[in-house]
């Protein structure tokens, strides 16, 4: 219940970043490919082991510096059942590293099928009298369009397992605001809507840091409004993507934090992943790369809030 | 391009339905659980097994009276990669069997990542210069919260591979009025804003029968607003649950068909997994129980519409 643990975590490392794992093949590098595709051919199956290797490198190297992992689940269906494999081993391999694990899939639906979802990604489903995680994250991203009976089975897992989720929000595109912008009769645009939403949703599961187990997605494209939702919503934490590749930078994101520096999360994915193609050094380099990109990206954001 | 192949099956079998197939465990005759949890043990694997046997039996018995199957990927996902080995099977043997697939995923995101999903399941996967379907459905539902960003990778290739999309508009939870009721500023309820949408962004793919690659999810448990929206999005074809177990009439159905009958297809999941409990006839037997409830459902539907 709550983000307690993943908070704990932040101000251990001093960090509120989390590193997106969304890796298609072309970002890994040709020599572990070719452990692969030689062996397998030019295969799924083959690809997710390469992919595997990929996350498994930079986690051994990012592990001591960042909180989180966030994989996100459509990099990984991409290639079947062999790149779910990878992700169920991927987020397996972050826990046993000490690391809080987001799986952004943005599931939502109702009723018994909700329940499936929780019982897949955050929950254990149960065969016989045997329980087991299938994927075992900590915490799950979520669109909460369908109301109160999309998030109720979600909130149950939370309560019991001390799992979170983040409902978007307000999203970091540019065409977020097509239908999350729109005002309701009495003024208020949708996105404040939501975020009035999850307020009432984590209601009951406030943990010591004044954060509750449900939290939003608020893109870092859209400073002025993060820093009004961290205002409107004092009891849930953010997931902020778009910082660096979308465009959103750090200083930018200071409104979306409290007064001690937490109440959120940033994301980067790709300028980790292929920090190494930046840097332009050898592949082989590429884990090291992405730490050095890692310890770039938590100063750049930690001078601008007051994490103690 | 276009549902075309969809409604053709429709005219053909003269049955706007489909078959959800939301396989829980415990839908499965015991006596199919035991072949593999026996040989497995109380694993996943065993289960994801199970559950394969399950849906081929149903097929083999409704393939020649409905069109097409909704596997919903939650059920398969709280197998892990297992359940999702099945569901690529599933789809893979409906399709031999001549059926069109919904993959119900209601998946949801932007840019990359979005046409990463396009291509898990709708499109093909690229290792190499090996181009692959991980999944190979032919349609799947989508969230619109995030706008033309999230719709548009999914319109290429519905354009380029005859694929198609339903978009949730309003769903047949209970809930679903929370967010999706509330009005705009101009007095228009935000499902009938997003119903817009879909007709502007099936715009250009509209088929002989007048309806675009971009249909909605709308629920029979809301006969009025099924009217309404029928009247108001003349190119979108609806994907319609809630008929049975969630509370919907066949009658109260009408209202989203066209004059010619077309223009829905209603979904059915447990009545029809279940129908050898419902009729408490020998579990072996539950495959011919399945058929007798999809003849019955189509009876019960196209009684009140004019399907030539």
């Amino acid at each position: 219940m709550s983000f307690d643990r993943l908070i704990e975590k932040i101000i251990e490392l001093k960090n509120p970043t989390v590193v997106g794992l969304d890796p298609k093949l072309e970002y890994v590098p040709k020599y572990i490919q070719r452990r692969y595709l030689e062996k397998d051919g030019l295969t799924l199956k083959a690809a997710a082991k390469a992919i595997y290797d990929f996350n498994q490198a930079i986690i051994d190297e990012i592990h001591d510096v960042v909180p989180a992992i966030k994989p996100q689940a459509a990099y990984y269906e991409m290639y079947g059942h062999y790149g779910i494999r990878t992700l169920e081993k991927t987020i397996r391999y972050a826990k046993l590293n000490g690391m809080f694990v987001i799986t952004d899939g943005k599931r939502n639906d109702i009723g018994a099928t909700m329940e499936a979802y929780t019982n897949a990604h955050l929950g254990t489903t149960l065969v016989g009298e045997n329980s087991m995680e299938a994927f075992g994250a900590d915490a799950l991203t979520v669109n909460g369009y369908l109301g109160t009976d999309g998030i109720e089975p979600l909130l149950k897992v939370c309560r019991k397992q001390d799992k979170g989720i983040y409902v978007l929000v307000k999203t970091s595109n540019k065409s977020s605001g097509e239908l999350q912008d729109l005002k309701l009769e009495d003024g208020t645009p949708i996105y404040a809507k939501m975020g009035d939403l999850c307020e009432k949703w984590g209601a009951d599961t406030i943990g010591k840091y004044g954060y509750s187990a449900v939290g939003a997605v608020v893109g870092a494209t859209y400073p002025e409004m993060l820093a009004e939702l961290r205002q409107r919503l004092p009891h849930t934490m953010f997931l902020v993507p778009g910082y660096g590749a979308q465009g959103g930078g750090a200083e930018g994101l200071k409104g979306g934090f409290d007064a001690n520096g937490l109440g959120a999360i940033v994301n980067s994915s790709r300028a980790v992943m292929c920090a190494y193609k930046k840097e332009e050094c050898d592949e082989r380099d590429f884990a090291k790369a992405a730490r050095r990109e890692v310890i770039r990206m938590r100063d750049d954001i930690t001078q601008y809030i007051n994490l103690k």
